[in-house]
């Protein structure tokens, strides 16, 4: 029973989309992982100070983000749905066990596709308004996520 | 997979638990088809003029209510979990698609369990904040959600 994930509109979502030649299950299991993710989830030289998942709907995905100079910066939100090695959706706008959170900021998906011995690798930020988008895009959208997804397969290369 | 509903919490929370003499099934049928749902979700004389369901998580869950006086309030939301004859669950936080809701108000969970050849029947509202519930509280959502049960049961036992 997959979700129908909204279409990104380009008005109010930021998609990035990629092939990568790492295999998809690594890339999986790079972001399903605590210990995968804190190498590769924020562009350097912040660092991933914490991470907790719990990988069902309603499940806990929660991430502290530590910039250079050691401030620290929480993120918490919930799984929306996990269907291994193809989609993971999550989103800040519901905590664990879907109550409504404080600040909604955007719900997030990640969609692998095989090709061949590599990986097209996509990931959405769903906004609920023009300047979330927009707030997004000038936090470094295109460049932090994409620095990230080259961590993400440097990380997978050397490990 | 079943989700890790958040627990009640009665600063945040509101909860109403009745044992009712009809069977689950048709409570569950009453809940997820649009043309029994209109017949008792809102307090008479209050009326349904539309409803839309698409029953998965991400998938639209839409009501029109319409007051004695003939004006609309439109709601719209998603469904986040759907377990059938057992548990549903929804929000407004989330638009169809995930999208994060402009004005999150409450997640709804409907739990139900056979209790002999009738239905223990668990609706619950779980609220971001201590002034959203008190505000549905002011709502009347005691008086509210039991006036529709009422409705619900008797709309059963007269179709």
């Amino acid at each position: 029973m997959i979700s129908p994930l909204a279409t990104p509109d380009p008005r109010l979502d930021l998609v990035l989309e990629r092939d990568v030649d790492v295999p998809l299950e690594r890339v999986w299991k790079a972001w399903t992982t605590p210990e995968h993710l804190r190498h590769w989830f924020v562009p350097k030289p912040w660092t991933v100070t914490a991470c907790e998942m719990d990988l069902r709907p309603g499940g806990v995905f929660s991430t502290t983000m530590r910039s250079p100079d050691g401030q620290e910066f929480p993120n918490v939100g919930c799984y929306l749905e996990v269907v291994e090695n193809e989609r993971l959706v999550f989103t800040d706008a519901l905590l664990p066990g879907f109550r409504p959170a404080p600040k909604p900021f955007f719900t997030g998906a990640l969609l692998l596709e095989r090709r061949g011995s590599g990986t097209r690798y996509t990931a959405i930020a769903i906004h609920g308004d023009e300047p979330s988008r927009k707030n997004h895009e000038e936090m470094g959208f295109h460049d932090g996520w994409g620095t990230v997804l080259d961590q993400l397969v440097a990380f997978i290369k050397q490990s």
